[in-house]
Protein backbone atom coordinates (compact mmCIF):
# COMPACT_ATOMS: atom_id res chain seq x y z
CA UNK A 1 0.00 0.00 0.00
CA UNK A 2 1.56 3.29 -0.86
CA UNK A 3 4.79 1.40 -2.49
CA UNK A 4 4.50 0.77 -6.43
CA UNK A 5 6.21 -0.89 -9.28
CA UNK A 6 7.96 -4.12 -8.25
CA UNK A 7 8.11 -4.50 -4.98
CA UNK A 8 6.73 -8.06 -3.77
CA UNK A 9 2.98 -8.07 -2.59
CA UNK A 10 2.08 -10.20 0.13
CA UNK A 11 -2.03 -10.84 0.58
CA UNK A 12 -3.59 -10.20 4.08
CA UNK A 13 -7.16 -10.07 5.52
CA UNK A 14 -9.27 -7.20 4.73
CA UNK A 15 -11.11 -8.00 7.94
CA UNK A 16 -8.96 -8.83 10.45
CA UNK A 17 -10.77 -11.68 12.49
CA UNK A 18 -8.43 -10.99 15.36
CA UNK A 19 -9.06 -7.18 15.02
CA UNK A 20 -5.21 -5.82 14.57
CA UNK A 21 -3.93 -8.36 17.23
CA UNK A 22 -1.34 -9.53 14.44
CA UNK A 23 -2.21 -13.29 14.92
CA UNK A 24 -3.06 -13.91 11.42
CA UNK A 25 -0.50 -15.41 9.51
CA UNK A 26 0.53 -12.33 7.39
CA UNK A 27 2.19 -10.96 10.03
CA UNK A 28 4.87 -13.80 10.46
CA UNK A 29 5.75 -12.66 6.72
CA UNK A 30 5.57 -8.76 7.37
CA UNK A 31 8.05 -9.36 10.27
CA UNK A 32 10.31 -11.25 8.43
CA UNK A 33 10.16 -9.22 5.32
CA UNK A 34 11.09 -6.14 8.17
CA UNK A 35 13.93 -8.18 9.49
CA UNK A 36 15.50 -8.27 6.34
CA UNK A 37 14.41 -4.61 5.15
CA UNK A 38 12.35 -5.80 2.36
CA UNK A 39 9.80 -3.34 1.57
CA UNK A 40 6.62 -4.97 0.20
CA UNK A 41 2.84 -4.26 -0.97
CA UNK A 42 0.12 -4.97 0.98
CA UNK A 43 -3.33 -6.48 -1.09
CA UNK A 44 -6.12 -7.07 1.19
CA UNK A 45 -8.71 -9.80 0.16
CA UNK A 46 -12.27 -10.52 1.54
CA UNK A 47 -13.23 -13.86 2.86
CA UNK A 48 -15.27 -14.04 -0.15
CA UNK A 49 -12.44 -13.71 -2.52
CA UNK A 50 -10.04 -15.63 -0.40
CA UNK A 51 -12.52 -18.60 -1.77
CA UNK A 52 -12.71 -17.28 -5.51
CA UNK A 53 -10.84 -18.90 -8.42
CA UNK A 54 -8.28 -15.74 -8.65
CA UNK A 55 -7.16 -16.30 -5.02
CA UNK A 56 -7.18 -20.22 -5.44
CA UNK A 57 -5.16 -20.27 -8.36
CA UNK A 58 -2.45 -18.49 -5.57
CA UNK A 59 -3.38 -20.26 -2.69
CA UNK A 60 -5.00 -23.59 -3.34
CA UNK A 61 -6.13 -23.66 -0.21
CA UNK A 62 -8.13 -20.56 -0.11
CA UNK A 63 -6.10 -18.56 2.74
CA UNK A 64 -3.40 -15.78 3.44
CA UNK A 65 -0.41 -14.99 2.96
CA UNK A 66 0.30 -15.32 -0.50
CA UNK A 67 3.53 -13.80 -2.04
CA UNK A 68 4.48 -12.42 -4.91
CA UNK A 69 7.54 -11.46 -6.82
CA UNK A 70 8.37 -11.11 -10.19
CA UNK A 71 6.52 -14.06 -11.78
CA UNK A 72 7.23 -16.09 -8.53
CA UNK A 73 4.14 -16.95 -6.58
CA UNK A 74 3.95 -18.31 -3.22
CA UNK A 75 1.84 -19.64 -0.74
CA UNK A 76 2.35 -21.04 3.17
CA UNK A 77 3.49 -18.51 5.63
CA UNK A 78 6.94 -21.10 6.61
CA UNK A 79 7.83 -21.30 2.46
CA UNK A 80 7.59 -17.42 2.27
CA UNK A 81 9.78 -16.73 5.05
CA UNK A 82 12.04 -19.66 4.07
CA UNK A 83 12.53 -17.89 0.56
CA UNK A 84 13.06 -14.55 2.05
CA UNK A 85 15.22 -15.74 4.36
CA UNK A 86 17.55 -17.24 1.84
CA UNK A 87 17.72 -14.32 -0.50
CA UNK A 88 18.56 -11.61 2.08
CA UNK A 89 20.95 -11.60 5.09
CA UNK A 90 19.24 -11.47 8.69
CA UNK A 91 16.98 -14.10 9.29
CA UNK A 92 19.35 -17.18 8.70
CA UNK A 93 22.95 -17.66 9.80
CA UNK A 94 25.72 -17.77 7.13
CA UNK A 95 27.46 -21.36 9.03
CA UNK A 96 25.38 -24.09 6.92
CA UNK A 97 24.98 -26.14 9.48
CA UNK A 98 23.62 -23.51 12.02
CA UNK A 99 21.86 -22.70 9.27
CA UNK A 100 19.94 -26.05 8.70
CA UNK A 101 19.45 -25.79 12.92
CA UNK A 102 17.59 -22.72 12.15
CA UNK A 103 15.13 -24.27 9.77
CA UNK A 104 14.34 -26.79 11.49
CA UNK A 105 12.88 -24.71 14.34
CA UNK A 106 10.88 -23.25 11.74
CA UNK A 107 9.27 -26.47 10.98
CA UNK A 108 9.22 -27.78 15.00
CA UNK A 109 7.06 -24.59 14.95
CA UNK A 110 5.08 -25.17 12.44
CA UNK A 111 4.73 -28.98 12.61
CA UNK A 112 5.50 -29.86 16.20
CA UNK A 113 4.19 -27.00 18.37
CA UNK A 114 1.62 -25.73 16.35
CA UNK A 115 -1.27 -28.26 15.49
CA UNK A 116 -2.29 -29.03 19.22
CA UNK A 117 -2.05 -24.84 19.92
CA UNK A 118 -4.38 -24.56 16.53
CA UNK A 119 -6.71 -27.00 17.71
CA UNK A 120 -7.02 -25.44 21.19
CA UNK A 121 -7.80 -22.24 19.81
CA UNK A 122 -10.33 -23.61 16.85
CA UNK A 123 -11.77 -25.60 19.45
CA UNK A 124 -14.59 -22.98 20.81
CA UNK A 125 -15.25 -21.97 17.41
CA UNK A 126 -16.32 -25.34 16.12
CA UNK A 127 -17.21 -26.94 19.18
CA UNK A 128 -18.49 -24.95 21.38
CA UNK A 129 -22.02 -25.49 21.37
CA UNK A 130 -21.15 -29.15 21.93
CA UNK A 131 -21.95 -31.34 25.14
CA UNK A 132 -18.57 -32.58 25.67
CA UNK A 133 -16.67 -28.82 24.84
CA UNK A 134 -15.88 -28.26 28.52
CA UNK A 135 -14.62 -31.87 28.91
CA UNK A 136 -12.42 -31.73 26.09
CA UNK A 137 -10.37 -28.58 27.01
CA UNK A 138 -8.56 -29.61 29.37
CA UNK A 139 -7.38 -32.66 27.29
CA UNK A 140 -6.52 -30.21 24.88
CA UNK A 141 -4.38 -27.96 27.11
CA UNK A 142 -2.57 -30.70 28.36
CA UNK A 143 -1.51 -31.50 24.99
CA UNK A 144 -0.10 -27.99 24.65
CA UNK A 145 1.87 -28.05 27.71
CA UNK A 146 3.80 -31.87 26.43
CA UNK A 147 5.09 -29.08 23.99
CA UNK A 148 5.94 -26.29 25.68
CA UNK A 149 7.79 -28.54 28.59
CA UNK A 150 10.04 -29.77 26.41
CA UNK A 151 10.44 -26.44 24.46
CA UNK A 152 11.12 -24.83 28.26
CA UNK A 153 13.42 -27.37 28.82
CA UNK A 154 15.49 -27.07 25.47
CA UNK A 155 15.52 -23.16 25.59
CA UNK A 156 16.52 -23.50 29.12
CA UNK A 157 18.44 -19.60 29.92
CA UNK A 158 18.92 -18.52 26.30
CA UNK A 159 17.90 -15.82 24.43
CA UNK A 160 17.37 -17.50 21.50
CA UNK A 161 16.71 -21.53 20.39
CA UNK A 162 20.05 -21.87 18.99
CA UNK A 163 22.48 -18.87 19.01
CA UNK A 164 21.43 -16.00 17.15
CA UNK A 165 17.63 -14.88 16.37
CA UNK A 166 16.73 -16.56 13.56
CA UNK A 167 13.38 -17.32 11.22
CA UNK A 168 13.16 -20.44 13.78
CA UNK A 169 12.61 -17.47 16.10
CA UNK A 170 10.34 -15.64 14.70
CA UNK A 171 8.30 -18.88 13.86
CA UNK A 172 8.40 -20.20 17.55
CA UNK A 173 7.46 -16.89 19.06
CA UNK A 174 4.50 -16.45 16.61
CA UNK A 175 3.47 -19.68 16.99
CA UNK A 176 3.55 -18.99 20.77
CA UNK A 177 1.81 -15.95 20.45
CA UNK A 178 -1.27 -17.58 19.59
CA UNK A 179 -1.63 -18.98 23.25
CA UNK A 180 -2.34 -15.74 24.37
CA UNK A 181 -5.37 -14.86 26.52
CA UNK A 182 -5.00 -18.64 27.87
CA UNK A 183 -2.53 -18.13 30.61
CA UNK A 184 -0.27 -21.08 29.31
CA UNK A 185 2.85 -19.42 27.99
CA UNK A 186 2.55 -17.47 31.42
CA UNK A 187 3.55 -21.02 33.57
CA UNK A 188 6.81 -21.11 31.73
CA UNK A 189 8.94 -17.90 32.63
CA UNK A 190 11.33 -18.57 30.23
CA UNK A 191 8.97 -18.70 27.32
CA UNK A 192 7.33 -15.98 28.42
CA UNK A 193 10.21 -13.62 28.30
CA UNK A 194 11.21 -15.02 24.32
CA UNK A 195 8.17 -14.21 23.17
CA UNK A 196 8.61 -10.44 25.24
CA UNK A 197 11.97 -10.62 23.73
CA UNK A 198 10.81 -11.44 19.77
CA UNK A 199 8.00 -8.89 20.19
CA UNK A 200 10.48 -5.91 21.34
CA UNK A 201 12.59 -6.58 17.99
CA UNK A 202 11.97 -2.95 16.04
CA UNK A 203 10.99 -5.07 13.13
CA UNK A 204 8.65 -6.88 14.93
CA UNK A 205 7.24 -3.70 16.17
CA UNK A 206 7.27 -2.27 12.66
CA UNK A 207 5.10 -5.33 11.45
CA UNK A 208 2.80 -5.25 14.21
CA UNK A 209 2.26 -1.53 13.46
CA UNK A 210 1.47 -2.32 9.48
CA UNK A 211 -0.98 -4.98 10.55
CA UNK A 212 -2.83 -3.35 13.06
CA UNK A 213 -3.40 -0.43 10.58
CA UNK A 214 -5.31 -2.45 8.58
CA UNK A 215 -7.76 -2.85 11.22
CA UNK A 216 -7.81 1.29 12.67
CA UNK A 217 -8.24 1.89 9.28
CA UNK A 218 -4.64 4.45 10.11
CA UNK A 219 -1.91 4.28 7.26
CA UNK A 220 0.96 3.09 9.26
CA UNK A 221 3.44 4.95 7.33
CA UNK B 1 22.44 -50.52 9.15
CA UNK B 2 25.97 -53.10 7.82
CA UNK B 3 27.59 -49.62 6.68
CA UNK B 4 30.10 -48.28 8.53
CA UNK B 5 32.49 -44.82 9.23
CA UNK B 6 30.56 -41.70 7.85
CA UNK B 7 27.50 -42.28 6.75
CA UNK B 8 24.75 -40.00 7.72
CA UNK B 9 22.87 -41.91 10.90
CA UNK B 10 19.02 -41.47 11.08
CA UNK B 11 17.08 -42.72 14.19
CA UNK B 12 13.62 -45.33 13.83
CA UNK B 13 11.53 -46.92 16.22
CA UNK B 14 13.22 -50.15 17.40
CA UNK B 15 9.26 -51.20 17.97
CA UNK B 16 7.42 -50.00 15.13
CA UNK B 17 4.18 -48.99 16.53
CA UNK B 18 2.24 -49.44 13.03
CA UNK B 19 3.69 -53.05 12.66
CA UNK B 20 6.26 -51.94 9.37
CA UNK B 21 3.51 -50.24 7.68
CA UNK B 22 6.15 -47.65 6.59
CA UNK B 23 3.80 -44.65 8.53
CA UNK B 24 6.20 -43.36 11.47
CA UNK B 25 8.13 -40.14 10.04
CA UNK B 26 11.67 -41.87 9.33
CA UNK B 27 10.05 -43.52 5.91
CA UNK B 28 10.08 -40.11 5.04
CA UNK B 29 13.52 -39.62 5.25
CA UNK B 30 14.89 -43.05 4.00
CA UNK B 31 12.39 -42.41 1.06
CA UNK B 32 14.82 -39.57 0.67
CA UNK B 33 17.86 -40.59 1.07
CA UNK B 34 17.12 -43.11 -1.43
CA UNK B 35 15.65 -40.70 -4.02
CA UNK B 36 18.99 -39.21 -3.77
CA UNK B 37 21.18 -41.96 -3.53
CA UNK B 38 22.80 -41.45 -0.28
CA UNK B 39 23.40 -44.60 1.85
CA UNK B 40 23.08 -44.39 5.69
CA UNK B 41 22.65 -45.84 8.48
CA UNK B 42 20.30 -46.43 11.22
CA UNK B 43 19.93 -46.35 15.11
CA UNK B 44 17.00 -48.23 16.31
CA UNK B 45 15.60 -46.28 19.76
CA UNK B 46 13.10 -48.36 21.76
CA UNK B 47 10.08 -45.73 23.86
CA UNK B 48 12.06 -45.60 26.97
CA UNK B 49 15.21 -44.20 25.33
CA UNK B 50 13.47 -41.61 23.07
CA UNK B 51 12.57 -39.94 26.31
CA UNK B 52 16.04 -40.00 27.81
CA UNK B 53 18.18 -36.70 28.27
CA UNK B 54 21.17 -38.94 25.70
CA UNK B 55 18.23 -38.55 22.38
CA UNK B 56 16.57 -35.24 24.21
CA UNK B 57 19.78 -34.16 23.54
CA UNK B 58 19.30 -34.72 19.32
CA UNK B 59 15.89 -34.17 19.16
CA UNK B 60 14.22 -31.86 21.91
CA UNK B 61 10.66 -33.28 21.51
CA UNK B 62 11.79 -36.66 22.16
CA UNK B 63 10.78 -38.21 18.68
CA UNK B 64 11.88 -40.12 16.10
CA UNK B 65 13.58 -39.22 13.23
CA UNK B 66 16.28 -37.35 13.61
CA UNK B 67 19.37 -37.14 11.52
CA UNK B 68 23.49 -36.91 12.27
CA UNK B 69 26.06 -35.70 9.63
CA UNK B 70 29.67 -35.03 11.26
CA UNK B 71 28.72 -32.48 13.59
CA UNK B 72 25.31 -31.80 12.60
CA UNK B 73 22.46 -33.09 13.87
CA UNK B 74 18.52 -32.57 13.10
CA UNK B 75 15.29 -33.00 13.76
CA UNK B 76 11.72 -33.33 11.85
CA UNK B 77 11.51 -35.05 9.05
CA UNK B 78 10.85 -31.89 6.96
CA UNK B 79 13.66 -30.19 7.65
CA UNK B 80 16.14 -33.22 7.56
CA UNK B 81 14.40 -33.86 4.09
CA UNK B 82 15.12 -30.02 2.58
CA UNK B 83 18.95 -30.69 3.71
CA UNK B 84 19.13 -33.64 2.13
CA UNK B 85 17.42 -32.43 -0.63
CA UNK B 86 19.19 -29.05 -0.66
CA UNK B 87 22.91 -31.12 -0.89
CA UNK B 88 21.80 -33.61 -3.49
CA UNK B 89 20.37 -33.57 -6.90
CA UNK B 90 16.90 -35.37 -7.24
CA UNK B 91 14.75 -33.84 -5.15
CA UNK B 92 14.39 -30.04 -5.81
CA UNK B 93 13.92 -28.55 -9.21
CA UNK B 94 17.16 -26.51 -10.51
CA UNK B 95 15.09 -23.52 -11.34
CA UNK B 96 14.53 -21.07 -8.41
CA UNK B 97 11.68 -20.15 -8.70
CA UNK B 98 10.44 -23.96 -9.11
CA UNK B 99 12.62 -24.74 -5.97
CA UNK B 100 10.57 -22.42 -4.14
CA UNK B 101 7.81 -23.74 -5.40
CA UNK B 102 8.32 -27.27 -4.89
CA UNK B 103 9.28 -26.46 -0.55
CA UNK B 104 6.30 -24.62 -0.58
CA UNK B 105 4.51 -28.24 -1.19
CA UNK B 106 6.33 -29.41 1.96
CA UNK B 107 5.08 -26.55 3.92
CA UNK B 108 1.75 -27.11 2.32
CA UNK B 109 1.82 -30.83 3.17
CA UNK B 110 3.35 -30.36 7.14
CA UNK B 111 1.39 -27.54 7.94
CA UNK B 112 -1.89 -26.92 6.15
CA UNK B 113 -2.91 -30.98 4.86
CA UNK B 114 -1.12 -32.93 7.78
CA UNK B 115 -2.44 -31.45 11.10
CA UNK B 116 -6.08 -32.44 10.70
CA UNK B 117 -5.10 -36.06 9.58
CA UNK B 118 -3.03 -36.27 12.81
CA UNK B 119 -6.37 -35.34 14.94
CA UNK B 120 -8.11 -37.76 13.11
CA UNK B 121 -5.64 -40.63 13.66
CA UNK B 122 -4.69 -40.07 16.91
CA UNK B 123 -8.36 -39.67 17.88
CA UNK B 124 -9.33 -43.23 19.04
CA UNK B 125 -5.89 -43.47 21.23
CA UNK B 126 -6.79 -40.56 23.03
CA UNK B 127 -10.37 -40.17 23.39
CA UNK B 128 -11.86 -43.72 22.08
CA UNK B 129 -13.15 -44.38 25.28
CA UNK B 130 -14.64 -41.09 25.81
CA UNK B 131 -18.67 -40.66 25.23
CA UNK B 132 -18.15 -38.18 22.53
CA UNK B 133 -15.81 -40.32 20.13
CA UNK B 134 -18.10 -41.40 17.76
CA UNK B 135 -19.79 -38.21 17.35
CA UNK B 136 -16.46 -35.91 16.93
CA UNK B 137 -15.48 -38.35 14.39
CA UNK B 138 -17.12 -36.87 11.39
CA UNK B 139 -16.37 -33.52 12.20
CA UNK B 140 -12.86 -34.93 12.15
CA UNK B 141 -13.32 -36.08 8.87
CA UNK B 142 -14.89 -33.46 7.66
CA UNK B 143 -11.93 -31.36 8.66
CA UNK B 144 -9.88 -33.63 6.42
CA UNK B 145 -12.30 -33.92 3.22
CA UNK B 146 -12.22 -30.17 3.19
CA UNK B 147 -7.87 -30.06 2.83
CA UNK B 148 -8.52 -32.75 0.22
CA UNK B 149 -11.03 -31.20 -1.70
CA UNK B 150 -8.75 -28.45 -2.58
CA UNK B 151 -5.54 -30.49 -3.06
CA UNK B 152 -7.43 -32.55 -5.41
CA UNK B 153 -8.99 -29.46 -7.44
CA UNK B 154 -5.14 -28.17 -7.12
CA UNK B 155 -3.77 -31.63 -8.74
CA UNK B 156 -6.11 -32.04 -11.68
CA UNK B 157 -4.72 -34.48 -13.79
CA UNK B 158 -1.18 -34.44 -13.07
CA UNK B 159 1.02 -36.53 -12.36
CA UNK B 160 2.76 -34.36 -9.51
CA UNK B 161 1.92 -30.98 -7.90
CA UNK B 162 4.10 -28.93 -9.35
CA UNK B 163 5.98 -30.61 -12.85
CA UNK B 164 8.25 -33.17 -11.86
CA UNK B 165 8.35 -35.13 -8.62
CA UNK B 166 9.87 -33.10 -5.78
CA UNK B 167 10.63 -33.40 -2.15
CA UNK B 168 7.04 -31.53 -1.52
CA UNK B 169 5.16 -34.73 -3.67
CA UNK B 170 7.19 -37.02 -1.03
CA UNK B 171 5.99 -35.37 1.51
CA UNK B 172 2.46 -35.02 0.84
CA UNK B 173 2.37 -38.27 -0.37
CA UNK B 174 3.61 -39.74 3.35
CA UNK B 175 1.13 -37.39 4.54
CA UNK B 176 -1.67 -38.68 2.26
CA UNK B 177 -0.87 -42.58 3.60
CA UNK B 178 -1.55 -41.63 7.36
CA UNK B 179 -5.36 -41.61 5.91
CA UNK B 180 -4.71 -45.39 5.25
CA UNK B 181 -8.13 -47.71 6.49
CA UNK B 182 -10.52 -44.57 6.51
CA UNK B 183 -11.39 -44.65 3.06
CA UNK B 184 -11.22 -41.23 2.72
CA UNK B 185 -8.33 -40.75 -0.13
CA UNK B 186 -10.33 -43.46 -2.22
CA UNK B 187 -12.80 -40.50 -2.57
CA UNK B 188 -9.96 -38.55 -4.52
CA UNK B 189 -9.42 -40.60 -7.76
CA UNK B 190 -6.71 -38.45 -8.79
CA UNK B 191 -5.25 -38.53 -4.82
CA UNK B 192 -5.61 -42.06 -4.41
CA UNK B 193 -3.69 -42.58 -8.05
CA UNK B 194 -1.18 -39.68 -7.31
CA UNK B 195 -0.06 -41.81 -3.62
CA UNK B 196 0.27 -45.13 -5.86
CA UNK B 197 2.41 -42.81 -8.13
CA UNK B 198 4.22 -42.20 -5.41
CA UNK B 199 4.67 -45.76 -3.80
CA UNK B 200 5.56 -47.03 -7.51
CA UNK B 201 9.16 -45.32 -7.39
CA UNK B 202 11.64 -47.88 -6.83
CA UNK B 203 13.03 -44.97 -4.12
CA UNK B 204 10.48 -45.54 -2.11
CA UNK B 205 9.68 -49.62 -2.39
CA UNK B 206 13.62 -49.62 -1.27
CA UNK B 207 13.09 -47.69 1.37
CA UNK B 208 9.59 -49.31 2.61
CA UNK B 209 11.71 -52.50 2.34
CA UNK B 210 14.20 -51.45 4.43
CA UNK B 211 11.61 -50.34 7.24
CA UNK B 212 10.04 -53.31 6.81
CA UNK B 213 12.89 -55.03 7.62
CA UNK B 214 13.10 -53.48 11.15
CA UNK B 215 9.56 -54.99 11.90
CA UNK B 216 10.14 -58.58 10.58
CA UNK B 217 13.31 -59.03 11.85
CA UNK B 218 14.98 -59.59 8.35
CA UNK B 219 17.70 -57.81 7.08
CA UNK B 220 16.63 -55.32 3.67
CA UNK B 221 20.04 -55.66 2.27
Amino acid sequence: MGHSGTLPVITAFEASPDEGQGLARDMRVRWALEEVGQPYDVRLVSFQAMKKPAHRALHPFGQIPTYEEGDLALFESGAIILHVAQRHAGLLPQDANARARAITWMFAALNTVEPPIVELEQAPYAEGDKPWHAQRMPLMEDRVRLRLDDLSARLGDAHWLDGAFSAGDLMMVMVLRRLEGTGIVEDYPNLAAYVARGQARPAYRRAFDAQRAVFTGKKAE
